[in-house]
């Protein structure tokens, strides 16, 4: 664990939405740059599936955070006028307590019989953080991809909550499309012998399932049109040829990057989070998005979005814009010609970093 | 097998681009229509990676063929006016001899000493099914998806052998997307225990790797348009809920999808003709693709795409209209704004009858 990281032990039952409680609850965050004197400049970032609570290192923790270029002093979100806390999700594997978190009934890892968790969880243990720092609104609720969904989530739950909302390659729900890649991601990894129902161990990891889970996400995050130019057809030379082994250069790539997840990342965790974006649904309840958003008390919004992202259309950022704006929220949506897909926000920092900046601007020119 | 179906069967050895060589060999072709005094009026049809030779109904076979609105009397492929014939592909596992089919050797399955089979080996045996019809010259060769990869392979070989040509949501190559989708459907397959090096049995059926393979097929056969408009958010009713099982009506769509196809194909031969298609590339040996198809003599060529394919992109059909535009033959791009992706050629007839009905009469009229 990294020194910079912060944990809040509840010591009461957390209970989840679609049922089951826990006894008790740790959540991993991190903070950069100070809270000022009427707790007015606070920014919370919640992540995707797999990040922690590290998004940029700092004096204490000087490895680099998963959002590195992204938050510190002097970058977009500016640690020297914003005070930021970062949370690990509840159900994650990074700190928080999920289901490879330690059941203290059984002391063993919890795993299947870790509650159902649901971005309406997560969003609610981040509030118990917020509550922690004595934050009662945040200048900018900041929340990319799966952490979209939860500052929605959470907007949903704290309508006062925040002042600003900057939404980045997420939706109000998933579409068909990235419900089949995910469901297949997880029958990929339930289906593997090694999975044992759960009870899988070091020794007898899913190794192949979390493979093709991670190969076919990295095929999702990224775009055809960034292949096209990066691999082409071009041959692979880093591993030894196998009977319908790897050929290609695109197919040595996948490799590389699933056998460095397969290991970093728990399985059931995995499983448990990707269902929780397919379950999610911020209009659940309601005649539709505007209508699902008609309490929350934000000044302005900003979605980012980037065409090349298959998982997370940018059609499904238009439409968050368009409901806050038919409440009455001044919002806006960027387009990002970005190649990189839905990775674009951790790897296309040319063109995040001033679309980031600009909405920071905005904000902090508004309040003065 | 079919009743209409005729078997070609060649007693001499058949040597492979890739090096080794099969004793004998058998085609399965189908012929529907009469061929003319002069024997001008052929058409060949060249498959994708799953169907039989079965495209359409007969008096001698009146079962549904899998391309039944397009070929037949009165239908865009007129069997009235065409002599249509349509051959398995060698390698295939629907009559003609693949991995599935016995070794003589050893009286059981080749599977895994089957030679590696490429494109240009399932376009030259086409051809000796031509030359036992002795048809010197076809009116057109038409191949959907991996048949048009067949068919620029012929005509590679035979660039004589045709007078028009029609390419249907087809490419000269793959790009690094689609090799890296076939790839991860292979690696299910050959990573399911049962697979057993390829000496799986009825008993013992690769069935989760085939399943997983099926499911990123259809993922990639369809497009997001389509399902977000077919099945939204819908929850599924189909099956019985599972551990992670399924939630949405997508997922028992995909389930019900693959539930037909694990036991109906045989895995080897899925994974021999998938790998042939990722190796495939007409322009290997030239500069580029209008220098490839330089010495091919048609007298028109018409490539027909649909905007929402992933697998084989519109952009790929009008580089292979371009590049025979570039060589004098009269070529034409029909982009189809179909919702269906990849399978439209399968599914979304209003569309394609229209097109593949013009290509033909502009054809005939220019012989009248």
């Amino acid at each position: 664990m990294n020194s910079a990281t912060q944990y809040l032990n509840i010591t009461e039952p957390f209970s989840f939405r679609r049922g089951g409680s826990i006894p008790e609850l740790t959540l991993a965050y991190e903070t950069w740059g100070s809270l000022d004197a009427n707790k007015s400049n606070a920014v919370m970032i919640l992540t995707g599936i797999s990040p922690s609570a590290h998004a940029t290192s700092s004096a204490q923790d000087p490895s680099e955070g998963w959002w590195e270029p992204m938050v510190g002093s002097g970058r977009p979100i500016d640690t020297d006028r914003n005070f930021v806390v970062c949370i690990n999700s509840l159900g994650s594997c990074k700190g928080s307590t999920g289901p490879d978190s330690t059941n203290p009934a059984t002391g063993k890892p919890y795993r299947l019989e870790f509650p159902e968790v649901t971005i309406w969880d997560i969003a609610r243990a981040a509030q118990l953080v917020l509550d922690h720092l004595g934050i009662t609104q945040l200048r900018m609720m900041v929340g990319p991809s799966m952490g979209g969904m939860s500052g929605l989530a959470w907007l949903h739950q704290f309508p006062h909550g925040a002042r600003h909302f900057l939404g980045i390659s997420s939706s109000a729900n998933a579409e068909p499309f990235s419900i089949a890649i995910r469901s297949l991601q997880r029958e990929a990894i339930v289906s593997d012998p090694d999975w044992q129902n759960g009870n899988y161990s070091p020794e007898r990891w899913p190794r192949t399932g979390m493979r093709l889970a991670r190969k076919l996400g990295m095929i999702t995050y990224r775009s055809a049109r960034e292949w096209r130019e990066r691999f082409g057809r071009l041959p692979q030379d880093r591993y030894e040829p196998t009977t319908f082994g790897m050929n290609f250069a695109v197919e040595s790539y996948l490799e590389n990057a699933a056998a460095k997840f397969v290991s970093n990342y728990d399985p059931c965790t995995y499983v448990y989070l990707s269902r929780a974006m397919d379950w999610f649904d911020a209009t659940e309840g309601h005649a539709d998005l505007t209508d699902a958003l008609s309490h929350i008390a934000l000044e302005s919004a900003c979605l980012i979005g980037v065409d090349s992202d298959i998982l997370f259309p940018v059609h499904q950022q238009r439409d968050l814009a368009d409901a806050f704006h038919a409440n009455g929220v001044r919002s806006n949506l960027v387009t990002l010609p970005s190649d990189q897909g839905h990775d674009a926000f951790l790897v296309d920092y040319d063109r995040f970093r001033p679309a980031v900046a600009g909405y920071f601007a905005q904000v902090l020119d508004g309040e003065t």
